[in-house]
């Protein structure tokens, strides 16, 4: 899918199919989220591949706000390294690249913010000095998956050189 | 520009060709950005839009790290409203969203985070209960331009379903 459609169309996805998602799928929204740009280059993300069926549950009941992550073809956590002080911005921008790239490859994502960071980084065996900023459940949309995007007017929310002064 | 192709190639470019831009083009970029998925879907971000040229220059000597958007062919101040808990990451997803967009499309960009923030706030007109994120330059990328990427490996930054556990 062309990268513009690709920004335009995404949609938030919870509803996922029981389809699963070959292994080398899941790889590439990996990549997508390796080759993202960062602070000095710094790459201050490690980006754990959840695509246990009992794990994803595991997890999923420690989210808060993402128990669809139990519904999941796979998931991705991602965790960064607070001392960075650009930690959000790139584990950020390395988690949109991922959810663009799977949204051209046929799937669909959410950004799940509610979850009990600590127990999840435990279950994960990962280091307690790394932040859990998201867990991104992938899947294919359910079939009954009916998407509206609703969006602010361009006028809205944007300005030519100085707020206040409308685009033409 | 197929969008897995996109964030697999999209490089950093601080290097502009005078060449202009066209407005339409200039626009489909916020397009991308305004449709951004964000937190409660509050969309907690102004864009302005900067492509006169005077202005540019204007910018460029209040940007510590950014000299280099005074050649811009534009470029877009992204700010966010820090009441909102999700203010970073909605808006880093919005720029992530506009820099991909830009590049499927011919368009080199940067993040500048270094930047003289109430000044430029000042300069822009913008309330200043807004945060300036950050100020994206767009254009194309330089005729001399020679971009190498650099990343670490995915086995050096991911795992499967336990940290420690290699990716196969």
């Amino acid at each position: 899918m062309d990268a513009l459609d690709a920004v335009i169309t995404k949609i938030e996805v919870r509803e996922f199919s029981p389809e699963e998602v070959p292994y080398d799928v899941q790889k590439k929204v990996l990549e997508a989220g390796r080759m993202a740009g960062s602070a000095y280059n710094r790459q201050p993300w490690v980006f754990i591949l959840i695509n246990d069926k009992d794990l994803l549950k595991k997890v999923a009941a420690l989210a808060t706000t993402g128990p669809y992550i139990s519904k999941a073809a796979f998931a991705v956590a991602v965790f960064v390294d607070p001392n960075n002080p650009f930690h959000i911005i790139d584990g950020t921008r390395a988690v949109q690249n991922m959810m663009i790239a799977a949204w051209s490859l046929g799937l669909g994502s959410v950004w799940v913010a509610g979850l009990e960071r600590e127990k999840i980084t435990e279950l994960l065996k990962v280091p307690n000095n790394l932040y859990l900023l998201t867990i991104i459940p992938f899947g294919k949309p359910a079939k009954n998956f009916k998407g509206k995007k609703r969006r602010k007017s361009l006028k809205e929310i944007a300005y030519l050189n100085y707020y206040g002064n409308t685009l033409k």
